[in-house]
Order: structure tokens, then C-alpha cells, then sequence
């Protein structure tokens, strides 16, 4: 009985965002700035409470065992309070993308045929993360013109009911539909299960979290998914680069944030110049404290690598650790890259313009890059502004996703009364 | 051990498709087009064979009972054979879609930033279709860049054995990877699902066929999925709409080809103008030999309508049958397509802009259409040139599919070194 009541509190919870979405998707941009300031006021009026909700929520997982840097991430304070009132401003100050012509022409017969931006509908967020992650991802998809169902992690439980009522209050108080942020109680995977089976009511199932999680919402899913998975991001070092550039954006790549997913995890390098550039790389990156993990031919010119084991090869270290291979010039490290890379971020450090284009024109990756870190492939640093996170999947929206892989579009055909004939 | 050995062959042949879609991704435009132009010749070449061969699908249709409307779309003759030819030129004739620049921007740091699109990669096109749609899907997929896994219905079998033969020649004599297009045994559903199954080889399958064959596979699919589902469009007869347009306009949508996906299947009119509006436009309908299904008040005014059942309201009859239903104005006309429209397309007859507004707005449909026929959302008259189906989810594209809907896109960064700080 008690699971029958909770499946259809999640139907029932699916219908009103359906509902309220349907109020968010006429409003305009004047009407959608408005709340999300009030909800930025909202969150500055309830600092206390939150903050209290919040030092539970630590105390919680310290109990569970949670260790330091997932605890830090968890804390919230004053400050970091007010950084996520005023990331929700930020999104504020966007171009609002419902709206947007992406065509527009006139047919032989008079009709006027456009493609214009329109709202997903209702998005279903499922995310094991840090608070700020509810606020940004709200933001982004109301801006965007959706409803959107929220679903984080236990971790952030308390943090996230204060939150969501925050937000809701704010629509409440500038006259958007409340229901259009709703927040699906933590800790049930039956509950995220029956969630994902409302095809009628969701059109969108947007997950963050670790592997194993987004395998299980893949899994599950009815609902259309954009996954965000993890990276495996290389670099390849081609015969004759500058070896400077190289080591800068190897360091770049690996150590200015090794625990994210546009960190690097493999550097490749053509072995007809490997004993020019890789013993430099490696020492900067040995220096800057980096385990290295290499080919034969590596440790041949960096004897203070490990061994790679074979699971070396794709692995996302989230970590001081990079695996390094020597490789036969460019169609092998593109060969390597198809195998092993994750369709995230792939770069390339070269001189040789052919060599840029091939990689431009071969890598499947939603991101490539040609002589920089890859750590550029971020919502702010590509003019994005906000981001709900980095798609990995090929539908819809590849790489970086913020306002505009939020919405969908819809065709407007004009007419006087014309007839097929 | 038979499934056994089976399974292994689907998963073998999806990575021979993967394999040939990065042949074909780095083809350019002339490369693709001359491959086109040799499928087109080597249909025509073939003549003789694909004819005997749908000559006995069409036996074999007919001893399974098959119906006349249904064999007369299976058949080819010359003139029709003559088309499909025709049709695989017309797409090599179209623009390539991939490399197109989205968007171009330089950041503070110099770093240029695009996004450029690019082939999908591996396509499962499952369909229960006549032999034509063969050639159209594989000439759109090839010229977006794609390779693509054909699963045809077992009434067309032979013929596609045939066409598909021809189309793997043809790549093959212009250097293109012949595996680009492989052909699925028809009649084993299990060899659909474990089709389905392959997440790592496959990138989208579009279905296109019965409601019960594509719920069937978008409950099996692992792998993102297109719809193309049932139309169930209306037409919204606006107070003060002018009456002989209104009947123009239901007449075409109706009547000009009732079997189809944007064909009209119901009929909304206001009330405060229905004695005026709605006599003469269900006379026309009647006259032209179709069956009028109306509620209470549509009774009133069109006695020859029998009365419409609950689940009139909603049903795609595919054929000489129209809903008709009274309703009280705009907002009950949007509620109503809101509850029973399938985000197919849907018209309003309007001389009012600001309702018309309303209708662009508030609809929720791959096509919105303002005084003119639901018919025209189709390739042909939008001018997108040949389409591989009419997508009614809302995610990466709506609405009718051609070449730009078989592409994604790749973030490109070209840097001079730059790291991030």
C-alpha cells in the first residue's frame, strides 16, 4: 500500500510540473528575470536557515564517514552563499533563448515557414552534487522557460528542502507557477525509477553524478536521457610541436584541476620526436607532483613512470595520475583516442596545419581542441555562462550545456489560406 | 547456441557500421555525391532483379491476405523504380549539411571558439515501410555522413535484399566503405533488440511504423530514439474566421490524402460562431465522402454527423473519418489539444492576430500552423528536400527530418598555447 501511495505522489508531482509548465513556457524574458531575483533575495532572506539545514546536513555525512573534500564541498557558509544568489542573477542577465529564429523563408506559395526556439517542457534533473548544483540547474532551466523535477543526492538532503522552498516561494511571490521547481524526496531509487517511466509527463531526463549512477538512469529510463558522463580526455603531442606549448598545456591539463571531468587523463606522443618532448613534459609534471604511468617506450625515456596496466588506457583518474604512451604519429593517437577516449574532450598540440585538420575533422568528441588546455571545455570559459553540466552523449546537445540546450523548437507555418494541391 | 551465434552477428555488424561511419565522416561533399549518383545508376542497372524479387514479396504479401492499398504501395513497376533513382540524385543534389558553422566566436583570451556540424555516426533506421523509403533513408544518411543499420519490414524482404545489395556495390565502386549501409534480416525481433541493445556501436535508431512497433521499441531501446508516432491533428475554426477559407482549409487537411501522419482528425469550432461557420464546412467534408463524428452541439447544428464516441476525441482514423467538436472559444480549443494532440501539427483559421499569437505560443506541437492546410508539414513543402520520418519527440529535433536533423555538432577550440588560470 505504502508503494502504491508513493508511485502516484511521483505521477502526481510529474502531472503538475507538466502543468506548470505550460505557465512557464508563455512567459517572457521580463516575467522570468523578475523571479529569479526574487528567488536570489529568497535565498540571502533564508541564510539562516539554510545554513542550519545545511550544518546537519555535514554532521550527517561526517557520521557516514564522508571524508574532507567531499565534506567541503558539501559546507556551505555566508560566502558561498551568496556566490549561488548571485549565480542565479548571472543567469538572469542572459539572452533568453525562447524565441530565438533559427530559419526563417518564404515557400513559392506565399508560406512563411520559421524554426523558432520553444521550452523542452518538463526536465527531470537527477544529480548527486553540492547545493549550488540546485540553485544553477533551477535557474538555468526556468530561464529556459521548463518546469523542472529535482532529485539530489541524500548528502545534500535538508539543504536542498530549504532550497526548493525557497525558489518555490519566490514563483509563488512574483506570480510564476510554484510547482514549476518541485524536489522529489532523496534516498528512494524507486521513486527516481518511477520518475524516469512518465513519458507523458517528462520529456527530459538530465543526470550528474558518478558512473555507476548514470548507467542505472540510462538503464532505467523511458524518458529521452542526456547523459553526462565521464572524461577520459587526451592529448596528443605531435612531431615537431613546440615543446613549451606542450608542457604548459600538459600542466595545464592534468594539475590546475585533476578531480574534474575536463581534467586530462592520457598524454600520447608521436614516438619520431618523443625523446625531444617527452622527457620535459614529464619532468614538469613529476615536479608538479604527478604520477606518471607509462608505455614501454615512455619509461625507455622517463625511467621514473610506472608501469601502465591495461586498464591504464581509458581510465578516469580523477587524480595527480596520467597515463602516458608513446605512439606511431598521428593515425595511431587518433587510433588510440577512438578506443579509448569517452566522446568528452580530445586535444592536440602541433605546428603541422594538416595534422590540426585532421584531428579537427577525425576526432568524435564533443569538444576538440587544437593547441590549448582542455580545460577550456567549460560553460564560462566558452561564453556559455551557466551550465547544468557537460553533455557526453551525441543527441541533442553535445559538450557544454546551458540555456539553449535547455530548449527544443518547434515549427510556425504562416499562411492566407493556402491548400496542398 | 543458434541465438548465440545470432546475437554475435548483430553486434559484429554494428561494428562493421561503426567502423564505416568513420570512413564516412571525413568524406567530402563530391565523394558522397558521385557515391549517390552510382547508387542511382546501379538501382537503375539493377532493374530486372529488384523487379523480380518484389514481384514475389508481393506474391508472398498477397498469400498472407494482404489488402489491396497496402500491396499497391508494396509494388514496383518501372515508373516507380524510376523515382526512387530519381530521388537519390535529388538528395546528392541537396547541400551537404555537415561542416556548417553554428556559431563563431572569439574570447577575451583568444582562444576561437565554433560549432560546426558534424555526421551522427551510426544510425539503426527500423521501419515497416514500402521499398522506396529504403533508398530515401540510406541516400539521406550517406549524405549526412552517417553509416546506417536498415531493418525493413518482412512484406518488403526480398526487395530490400536487393536494394540494399545495390547500394553496398555502388559505395564500394566510388571508394566509399560499403558497410555504410547494411541491411538487417527482416522478421526476427530478437535481432532488433539486440540491435537496440548497442549503446557503444549504435548512436540513434528512428523508428517508423505502427503505434505497436514503435512503442516496441522505445521500450527495448537503450539507444536514444526518434519517434515518428501517430498525428492526431486539429484544426481550430476561430470566431470570425472567414468561412470559405475555414472550409478550404478542413477539405484539404481532410481529404486531400486522409492516410497520412498530418492528415486532420478533428475539428474544433467556436461556439459563439458555429451556426455560421460550422453548416458549410461539414457539408463540404460530407459532399466529399467523409464521415463526420460530432459531440452534442455539432449534432445540433450538422444533423447527418453520428455521434462521437470518448475515444473519438484523441484516435488518428487514417482515413475518411473526422472528430467534430463545439467548443467555447480559444482557451477551450488549446485545452483540448493540449489533452488529446499528439505534437504532430496543429492549425487554427483565424482573422484575429493576437489568437493567432496565443496558438504559436501556447501550442505544444513539432509544427504550429496558422491558416493553412496541416498538410504542409511534409519535406517537400517546408523545402527541407527528402525526409526520413516526421519526429514527434522534442528532443533533438521536431517535426519533419532531413539532413540536418541526421547531423549533431562539435565544439572546435583553436588555441595558440593558451591554459587556464
Amino acid at each position: 500500500m505504502l508503494r502504491v501511495g508513493r508511485m502516484t505522489e511521483v505521477r502526481a508531482l510529474c502531472r503538475r510540473a507538466r502543468a506548470a509548465s505550460r505557465g512557464m513556457a508563455v512567459r517572457d524574458r521580463a516575467e522570468k528575470d523578475a523571479a529569479l531575483r526574487a528567488i536570489a533575495a529568497e535565498l540571502r532572506a533564508r541564510e539562516r536557515d539554510l545554513l542550519a539545514a545545511n550544518a546537519r546536513d555535514v554532521e550527517d555525512a561526517r557520521g557516514r564517514g564522508t571524508s574532507g573534500a567531499m565534506l567541503d564541498r558539501l559546507a556551505l557558509d555566508p560566502r558561498r552563499l551568496a556566490q549561488m544568489a548571485e549565480a542565479v542573477e548571472q543567469v538572469a542577465a542572459l539572452d533568453d533563448p525562447v524565441g530565438a529564429v533559427l530559419s526563417d523563408t518564404v515557400r513559392p506559395n506565399g508560406l512563411r515557414v520559421r524554426r523558432v526556439r520553444v521550452p523542452i517542457g518538463v526536465v527531470a534533473f537527477v544529480y548527486e552534487a553540492r547545493p549550488n548544483v540546485t540553485t544553477d540547474a533551477s535557474a538555468l532551466c526556468l530561464k529556459a522557460g521548463n518546469a523542472v523535477i529535482l532529485r539530489g543526492g541524500s548528502d545534500a538532503a535538508r539543504s536542498n528542502v530549504v532550497i526548493a522552498g525557497a525558489i518555490a516561494d519566490a514563483l509563488d511571490r512574483t506570480g510564476l507557477p510554484r510547482d514549476a521547481v518541485q524536489l522529489l524526496p532523496a534516498g528512494d531509487r524507486d521513486a527516481v525509477r518511477e520518475l524516469l517511466q512518465q513519458t507523458d509527463t517528462v520529456d527530459l531526463a538530465i543526470p550528474r553524478g558518478s558512473e555507476a549512477f548514470i548507467r542505472f538512469v540510462k538503464e532505467v529510463s523511458r524518458v529521452p536521457v542526456i547523459a553526462h558522463a565521464s572524461g577520459v580526455c587526451h592529448l596528443f603531442v605531435d612531431a615537431g610541436a613546440d615543446v613549451a606549448m606542450a608542457v604548459r598545456i600538459a600542466h595545464n591539463g592534468k594539475l590546475q584541476r585533476p578531480g574534474v571531468c575536463n581534467a586530462l587523463e592520457c598524454l600520447l606522443v608521436d614516438a619520431s620526436d618523443a625523446a625531444r618532448l617527452l622527457p620535459p613534459i614529464a619532468r614538469d609534471l613529476i615536479e608538479g607532483g604527478c604520477e606518471l604511468r607509462g608505455c614501454e617506450r615512455t619509461r625507455q625515456l622517463v625511467p621514473e613512470a610506472k608501469p601502465a596496466a591495461d586498464d591504464d588506457w581509458g581510465r578516469e583518474f580523477l587524480d595527480r595520475i596520467l597515463a602516458v604512451r608513446v605512439v606511431d604519429g598521428l593515425d595511431a593517437a587518433l587510433e588510440h583516442v577512438a578506443r579509448f577516449g569517452t566522446g568528452h574532450t580530445e586535444a592536440i598540440c602541433t605546428r603541422d596545419g594538416s595534422h590540426a585538420d585532421r584531428w579537427r575533422r577525425e576526432i568524435d568528441a564533443a569538444c576538440v581542441v587544437v593547441n590549448a588546455s582542455t580545460r577550456f571545455h567549460d560553460g564560462g570559459e566558452l561564453g556559455l555562462g551557466a551550465e547544468i553540466g557537460t553533455a557526453t552523449s551525441k543527441i541533442h546537445w553535445r559538450g557544454v550545456m546551458g540555456l539553449e540546450g535547455l530548449t527544443t523548437f518547434q515549427w510556425i507555418i504562416d499562411g492566407e489560406g493556402q491548400t496542398r494541391g
